[in-house]
């Protein structure tokens, strides 16, 4: 836009475009505790940049004078303030992008599949975590489905306000000292650049005073985190045994689970991704202090808020990657569990309720619970129906609603 | 839809009609620490439905058979299962419509009213609690407008999932003993009675076994807590004083401070808006560690869950209305305090740099605060510019960018 | 100490013990969302206190001046900022000492109780929900009250911050305006008053600006919600069936558990223990939120704080003790499923490592686990040991330890 | 204790010393998201250990059958169920102990002698951020000071069960495949290596099961850090201008604080530390989110909760010394400031409170607000007092209590 010598520019573009190879990795040795704007980060690439550049046009770092200034001509038009930001954002838009949601799409992808594999597998249902009517276990993945889509669309809902960038705002929002137009053409390249839909923050203020973009789409990789330990959870606990627990479905051996007990297999990718929600919620704590304690024209929380989020958006999307190629992708019904847990199950009573009334029901099950019988032998020693009732009331493939 | 003789239905209607008059509230005398999906809640309001029906329809309270049957007649077609979870729904999207978006958008629309009363009231800026360029007054209330705008744009993209109602899932989401289509009806009735577009969840499994439209939509509500805090430590700090203080707004009086200190003005509305900021903060970690232990087919956390939802619902809605009529509406410049910091800021010098480079601004700056004397005296010293090229350059007047 | 009259001082004694006893409950409406130093409360009382007082000394309440001031008289030696920080104390610390250590020794103690009746009963452990090597039932629920012990001690570590008063600090910590020895006096009459080891903060201070105290004491409070979580789970967990499920323990059957699913019981008393302790992990949250915004010499979010406190510290005393009463104080094993876990058990062949080694060992499980036989038919098919050794290593009475 | 080889073991102790120069690092590449017992951690460190034995006794990495086993002999005694619980409390305790209880006792040093210092200037103080009675920044120091010592002494308090060791309990508790008293002698081995009080844990299966002890020096160090945001706020505020803020101390100047406004110097280090305890704010939920997750026989979110746990005590210590070093040591009161805010107060009225009611002095407060006045102006104006008796009465040397 004029404001830099245009040799000044191309100087600086070639010194990024090393940066971005990875060569000058060692002079970045910054740490995430330094001052909350970031301006240490910003001023350390500026240093970079200007004095790779001096170097570049023949200059000696021993130079008192370099030929490109940190300040005057790399910060050009910038500040800490609004760079360090739109950093963020760029940073945080990416990961959601790139890591995320193509993650946790794929594990959805392949619940869906196993949904569908399974939507004729009628096994029993718990509530509490106890024994209820039947469902099958096409609809209990069915669930894990709708959590996720949920939460990819909850997800997806924030992403326009990630998309607004603060540059141009430079040092508390009004844009002093950068040329008409600039925020916007900024913007444009940067969507340019990164692929991203970025736009310009309607109101620079907000976008460097706070950052609830951040603790916003945050809250959607908080929902994930929910839903994905729920999920991990069933699959855990649907998959215990081999001989002693609910053991309805079967996940894949990847390694010995134990160094002390022979032959043992855990669920040790369940763990992964439950310990990463865990960690993804209290990450949600961190960025909600970090964002609710801004004062004035500045949010001092950047670095610390960024590192949660990229960590929860990296983890998020990697776990479940993992957890889908080294667990969901094997899932198998465990028939003869299956079938023995739903034949022995005394809920199926549950259809009796329109023919007999529940508290008839009750008592049948009742009955059977505290004698060890079953509920057809029950009912007929209560005289509640015949033989042929039991037969025709009471079939679990009739109790599992409509399969669409 | 024919299950239920025509007479019981109106029976029950008329007792429902009776308990909505409040007349029947010492009949449900429950606490949120029950079972965790509600079951004695719902079976609560069965029970007074049922025997106060068969009062009305004749009979004794005392008799043993009852005309109307709690299980059978009042709960037909329903679960607590899916009957808790719909009123959670209902009642949560009722206190976000009436109370928590009415209340943001007042306190926003005043805000918004200062922001532009305020637009030409060029004050000093802050970053990091330290002087820094100027802005305007309205400028920086324009933040929180934006804040605020952003907030209730997330609250409202949570509401379709709010939306859903998981009634005609029964007791695990297959829908068993309900005829076929009432789920579908029910949403619809629904949607008239309470003049909300509510629809019928498309998976029951979701909505029975996860509360993650819960865990939703409260991340919406953290993240309008987080802005509040914000918001309001601001207006806290730019109004404190009265003579030793930042001082640079004034807010309304409106009740003795102290029991000690004569004549103290407190920013007692600032005070419960943060205190509820932090109340919802908390609020948002019980729900989502109850939003992340369901199991299987149910979510047992629902009391809780849905007593924290409202609690930070209504909470939002109540505060901003009492911040807005007791506070934010009487606020105005301290125009003495406001002039003076802006005249006696160093930061003015930023203005500079285009003109005499990053280094030469800051000897300026640096030189004044150590000698404790103005901007100007310390260029001119310096001998870095004339008197008139610092009036031409040094005009905060002209550091705001264009107030659009 | 002579500076209010003793006939004001009398009768201001008499109308607090008039407060006591309810008859002036209606003149106290504040709520919680206040002023964050609760002067307006401290308020309320000085001014029920000196109108009443002016009543019962024959005024009327329509008189302009009353005989006794809310201030200079009722509120002398004392401020808002220090009386209201001393009752947060007094009262949470009364309630952890007459709630919630009582309630949780009592479940302690019956945990306690169980695990020596089990001590015998040997069965199959779990790790990772997997089956595991045996233990006793008695020694899993001795991990509880460990666990609970533990959680207790920590509690007790926190009361002697608890402990510290603020009162005599007045306004700022100073003590202005209050006679020599005030605090140390009144003190020492709280501690009679109250039965509990009150004394005065050494630091005043810190006792306005900061709650760290009710931050410490919370903390422990939290720490008992996650122990309570894990043995509630448990417990939940091991009780699951009735006949698909884990079902190694029985609970007691307090209610019909469905509205819908005759006969069904449900684990009520767990969920209401785990819905309190993720309130109570939440609540945590909302306290150190507002304990880390303190600012110079007050914390101003003293009401939310106490408010969170209490309702901390009585839930988990009144959740444990009807734990206690209504589950804990029931459970018994049952016996047939220990025995068919025990019996089938792979995990059994940990044993053997000490005399063929892990691999061998684990070829034996994985035999089993693959062909769906007993470790003595794999063992001996591979011809690692014969029978007589299998009878004498695998023994799960000797798998368990020292019973101490 | 016999069950191994003499020569197995020395070449195993050989193989750790190696491995504590940190010349086999690149072997041990695995990262938090594994299984949530360590298992892989454990059985990778077997492993190095087992092969590069194999090596140093002439083996070959080749070899199908090394001379020594990972899990027969290294492993031997030994579970990932309680080696990897033990290595979390060894490196918990020694984090606690060498580097955040020095780091935050420095401080608190420096603190401590900034209070002496400072115990004679006397300021005004501040309540709901407005002005109040006055104090001495000594003694607002010593507040301060007073909070860093509770946190100290709550952070003391857990230690205790942090030094139990669950080595010895193996899978489950029982200690299964151990010889009698190793328990007691291998803690009492590591207690001298490390150089801490290191016990064997009294009850195995809560040592295994549960991971309370580190939930509880969590929460002291979360108290910490609520203890620093406070202090560190109040830091960031006083220090605030150079002209236009509170400004009533100086903070060291360590680095230029903007990309853009030259001059400007920020509290970096008050940014630094207000981070970390957002941060550890945060790990406090991830680890007490973990710790309500075990189940049975075994937490499984051991390695993320170490993660945390380590990050926070670390975290604490270094940016307590970071902040000691750069800007506590050198802060020194503003005396100019201080100076101007205590003479401009209108809550010296306070003093007149015992002589003259609190309405009266609260018109002079009111009138000298009103009308821009000093206290005196307004006192006489009102004739409520005289010019002596203001002298007298109005002093704020007299208003700061006893100096101890």
């Amino acid at each position: 836009m004029g404001v830099l010598d245009q040799e000044k520019a191309d100087i600086i573009a070639k010194v990024c475009d090393e940066i971005l190879t990875g060569q000058h990795d060692d002079q970045f040795p910054l740490v995430v505790w330094q001052t909350g704007s970031g301006t240490q980060s910003n001023m350390n690439s500026n240093e970079v940049i200007a004095y790779r550049a001096h170097v570049l046009l023949g200059g000696s770092l021993e130079d008192a004078k370099k030929k490109i200034h940190p300040n005057d001509d790399v910060n050009k038009s910038q500040s800490s303030n609004d760079t360090f930001p739109t950093a963020m954002h760029i940073a945080a838009y990416k990961m959601v992008m790139e890591t995320t949601i193509p993650g946790v799409e794929k594990l959805r992808d392949t619940l869906k599949a196993k949904s569908k594999a399974f939507m004729d597998v009628v096994k029993i249902g718990r509530t509490h975590f106890m024994d209820a009517t039947p469902l099958t276990l096409g609809q209990e993945f069915s669930g894990y489905v709708a959590q996720l889509d949920h939460g990819l669309k909850a997800l997806r809902n924030t992403l326009p306000h990630l998309a607004e960038l603060a540059l141009g705002g430079t040092a508390v929002g009004t844009g002093l000292n950068t040329p008409k137009g600039y925020a916007e053409l900024v913007a444009k390249k940067i969507a340019q650049f990164s692929g991203q839909p970025m736009v310009t923050a309607p109101n620079k203020f907000e976008a460097l005073a706070a950052h609830d973009a951040i603790v916003e789409s945050h809250g959607a990789l908080k929902q994930l985190a929910v839903s994905l330990m729920k999920i991990a959870n069933d699959i855990r606990m649907l998959s215990s045994g081999p001989r002693s627990g609910i053991g309805e479905i079967l996940i894949p051996e990847n390694e010995p689970g134990s160094s002390i007990m022979p032959g043992k297999v855990n669920p040790t990718q369940v763990e992964a991704i439950t310990m990463v929600a865990a960690q993804v919620m209290g990450n949600d704590v961190a960025i909600s202090v970090g964002g609710s304690n801004g004062h004035f024209e500045l949010n001092v929380f950047k670095p610390m808020m960024i590192t949660n989020f990229l960590q929860s958006a990296r983890l998020i999307g990697d776990a479940c990657v993992s957890f889908n190629d080294n667990c969901a992708i094997g899932i198998e019904p465990n028939t003869p569990f299956i079938k023995r847990h739903l034949e022995n199950s005394l809920m199926l009573v549950t259809a009796l309720n329109p023919h007999i009334g529940y508290e008839n029901a009750a008592a049948i099950a009742k009955k059977a619970h505290k004698e060890g019988t079953s509920l057809r032998e029950a009912a007929l020693a209560l005289g509640l129906l015949t033989n042929d009732q039991f037969d025709q009331w009471v079939r679990p493939e009739d109790m599992i609603g409509s399969l669409k």
